[in-house]
């Protein structure tokens, strides 16, 4: 397989965020923008992404929080080129890492960062079928497993710090064991396509030394109706809010 | 303390049921009947409920499904008594064992049962105070962890038999972990007070055997409106169809 790959600039956030990405590998959608969006960052924090890819969570937090300090860690060669490209094409202050997460260089083992954000592959890739695309196969089927992402993250995370996650709802499970071993404070909200249906996506956040009983946060509905009546446009107005203009979503009630 | 005690008859199921309570001590709610409700049990199946209380849930579930066989379990001799006063009153085939479950009688620790039910007691002893009332306390906060509760649920279990549990929300790791353990197929459905708000409780199931992948149901939302506007009843029509017809709460979509 050549390493040369066609690629396509999208738009996110309305056009706050223009990301050039593979046109056939793996392709940010909706999830890296919830993510983002769910990332209660502070002017001036630290946030470290691990497994950022081409970039757009990373840039849509860029887009929403002023004046943040911005860390990539990417595996993948062409996906940490590509959000290089991407950091330099929406003029943020970002730095990306090529390396395995369980082996980060010296100086970023040394420090403590404000915000975590990851979107670990969905799939394992033990079960997954192979694909075609390597890169894509990577993005989707790591064999990383998501305690090692948790562990990880929490080593990296500053006292009080969170860990803000989205994953496949069905991946739930996995998560919560290494979380509430290692971090404290933790909140999921499930993301279902519409009202009354199973969620697909769950959003997942900890603190470092939080001590808060587990709170289970009401749903983020995506699309508008109990089933698909119409075709194009279907987005709650909270959705569209955080896909259009920016918006975050928030924690707590 | 005296262990006389005031009683009252109350009517679940719309009149359906008729219930001897204490007056003071643990009084069966919502709970009992949404655990009832979420337990997918057929005419002729044979049904265990750990630590059965005054028999609500088992007596709310004969009401609804006809010819089980039912088994209750409660460690409270005043609880235990009052479930077996309640049988009588609601006509039930219901056999109640005044037993610790972690200290089954042998006729019970060799049968497999179809169904489990639980409502474990919602609060940590160690971490609450004590109450005046021993009975509700122990109702409220037993001394078995809930992975006890969920071995001993799923060592009761016929091969593809349901565990059915309602619990406090922010335990739902808790039980989750020992869940995935032990058993399979596992979902779990929140109840939100009303759209918008952080879950209160959740019913988790769990299928012996079982291999589908974890499912993170809707929730079920208790009250109409987003805050609370008039007083009396507002309950939504599917919360209604549950306390007062004696409707299911159905899983999968």
């Amino acid at each position: 397989m050549s390493s040369e790959t066609t690629e396509t600039c999208d738009a996110f956030l309305g056009g706050r965020v223009q990301l050039y990405q593979p046109a056939d590998g793996y392709r940010a959608g909706v999830d890296p923008v919830m993510l983002a969006a769910a990332t209660p960052a502070q002017p001036g924090q630290h946030v470290l992404e691990l497994g950022c890819g081409a970039g757009a969570a990373l840039l849509c937090l860029h887009a929403r929080v002023a004046g943040l300090s911005l860390t990539g860690v990417e595996m993948q060669p062409m996906y940490a080129d590509l959000a290089r490209r991407n950091a330099a094409l929406n003029g943020a202050d970002m730095r990306v890492v090529e390396a395995d997460l369980r082996h980060l260089p010296p100086d970023i083992k040394t420090r403590g960062f404000d915000h975590v954000m990851a979107n670990p592959p969905y799939y394992d890739r033990a079960r997954s079928t192979s694909s075609l695309n390597a890169g894509r196969d990577m993005a989707l089927a790591g064999d990383t497993p998501l305690s090692d992402w948790i562990d990880v993250a929490a080593k990296r995370l500053a006292p009080k710090g969170y860990l803000t996650m989205i994953q496949k709802a069905d991946r739930l499970p996995d998560i919560l064991t290494p979380l509430m071993a290692r971090l404290g404070s933790v909140r999921v909200r499930a993301i279902q396509p519409r009202v009354g249906r199973v969620a697909e996506l769950v959003i997942v956040q900890a603190r470092k030394g939080g001590r808060a009983a587990f709170v289970m946060e009401p749903p983020l509905i995506m699309h508008e109706g109990e089933r698909h009546l119409r075709d194009g446009e279907s987005y709650t107005a909270q959705v569209l809010t955080i896909l259009r203009e920016g918006g975050d979503l928030p924690w707590g009630h």
